[in-house]
């Protein structure tokens, strides 16, 4: 199912198309590809290299998988039958010394974004959930207190919507909508909208 | 100047081109150019769609590019003579309610790397500074307290890296260097190598 970004405008393809589907395939995902998702996120920027991304990931119903999925807020275990999660976590220190990471979320976003651009190149979908217990995740994977779980993507092809419930269904179909460009971009001080884009 | 990741696994052209070059052409970025930069990040994913990201930008020496400019450590002042700074700050509140966002450095980190997959597109290039006074920053540009700067990007079309000091050079040139994927994915518990990867 396609639901491309109505662009002011004209971007890559690959980010016009991707959007958080809910309705997956059990097909399984291709090895290959598995692999091509977790290499792009690896190859992202991050603040010093610190790299502070880490990634748990469950396949096709294996205890990884069960688990994950356990720990995933009610509303989310209705949709996200995905035969791929990986929890996303982010190392909350530097690499080589006791000092906090003010960048690791920033990072960890980024990388999963690039993961989401692999994913849609690949034919699959990516939906980023935040709705899951934490403090259950960090107990069940033996997560040390340095490390933050942050999101748990569900990744899959894409399935069939009728299967969806009526109400995650008219989620699906929604109209993917962001803030108008000028309310986001300024230039002089805070909130001045950046002339830029005055001729749109 | 080319320095492609040196990938175990085959990803797309543009995540393995893009680089955080240092050495910046004063040529003036193309103005679409920009708005399409600006247009990609737009689109990317947020929690709960709430799109935290906003974005102060300077161009070509104009009154915010020189403040921006002025907000870089000495460090960064050496290098980044970008024709385009663009400093991104995340709201760290729901829109609709009066309550922390979580997730507002993830998604902006997600924004922007959305914003460098379409620069590499454009062949630009983007260079993510942390090394700013984010005080200053809050005060030139009068910041509400409910937004946080994160980071500032240096943007332009590659220039002659001869003309950079020898100790930043030093690094123009130094290849892209990663963890083993093998470190950063796990499977049962975290630290426990995920199999996926046996057959590499």
């Amino acid at each position: 199912m396609k639901k491309d970004a109505n662009t002011d405008y004209d971007i890559h393809p690959l980010i016009k198309q991707r959007w958080s589907a809910r309705a997956f395939s059990q097909e399984p995902v291709e090895m290959d590809k598995i692999h091509r998702l977790l290499e792009a996120a690896r190859w992202a920027p991050s603040s010093m290299n610190q790299q502070p991304w880490r990634f748990i990931i469950g396949i096709d119903k294996d205890e990884t998988h069960q688990k994950l999925f356990d720990t995933l807020v009610e509303f989310n275990q209705i949709w996200a039958k995905s035969p791929v999660l990986i929890l996303c976590l982010g190392k909350t220190k530097m690499n080589m010394k006791d000092e906090p990471n003010e960048a690791y979320s920033y990072d960890v976003g980024q990388a999963v974004a690039y993961l989401t651009i692999q994913a849609t190149q690949e034919d699959l979908f990516v939906h980023q959930m935040g709705g899951f217990d934490k403090g259950i995740a960090m107990e069940l994977f033996n997560i040390p207190v340095s490390y933050m779980p942050l999101v748990i993507l569900a990744i899959g092809h894409y399935g069939d919507s009728d299967t969806l419930p009526e109400k995650i269904k008219i989620l699906e179909f929604s109209p993917r909508l962001r803030t108008e460009i000028e309310e986001m971009v300024f230039s002089g001080s805070f909130g001045h909208k950046a002339d830029i884009f005055a001729k749109k």
